[in-house]
């Protein structure tokens, strides 16, 4: 029996999801997203549907992220949660990319009892 | 009384917030949102914080936008409502535009029977 908040199991899975992404681990990234994922990321094309295009998004990443601390931070992550639905936005501090700023929103649902991303969208400003 | 479901409001809502915008209605577009928004939009800086920063987004949009049909188009609006929470993405044709392919992911909050928006994520996959 879980007794924390919904906030705060919202924090736990995408503190979880951050952690696998700065550790290479990729299992542990797809973990916890509903399979009909819709994720808008910083490189094109516009929009990934469902998890084999989420999954090839990070095989792209992984390709040149150092990895490690730095690589992959959440800052004022921001979660407003219902008891079904939730959303939540931070900046994202990528070390080693050549768009080190970026913005991070992700959507919730809760499904059984546990929490799951349902959908990500990953940006940086447009300098053109 | 309004019988019409969550994601029945949250439409008409982001609707009416879509058509102010090709109108070029400020005081419409302001209308239904949260005085603590956060919104992290296509052009720099990173984050504007509450409505002061949000209608001085617009101030600029309106100064390039041609306005009217096809200035400001959601996409495949696609909602997830709670009862107090929801969170919604589409994708935006901009007409007018430099960057005419834009994402939008949008998060609300139903305060005292009426749904807000609390959070707004306009942008442009990074092409550099």
């Amino acid at each position: 029996m879980n007794s924390s908040s919904n906030e705060d199991q919202i924090r736990l899975l995408v503190d979880n999801w951050a952690q696998a992404v700065r550790d290479g681990d990729m299992e542990a990234v797809l973990k916890g997203h509903m399979d009909n994922i819709v994720m808008f990321d910083v490189p094109p094309p516009l929009q990934f549907n469902g998890m084999k295009e989420y999954k090839e998004t990070w095989e792209l990443f992984f390709q040149y992220s150092p990895g490690g601390e730095g690589s992959f931070e959440l800052v004022d992550l921001n979660i407003t949660a219902g008891s079904e639905i939730a959303f939540g936005h931070a900046l994202l501090k990528i070390g080693g990319s050549k768009i080190p700023q970026c913005r991070l929103t992700l959507g919730f649902q809760k499904i059984d009892g546990a929490w799951f991303i349902a959908h990500e969208h990953h940006s940086a400003p447009s300098t053109n």
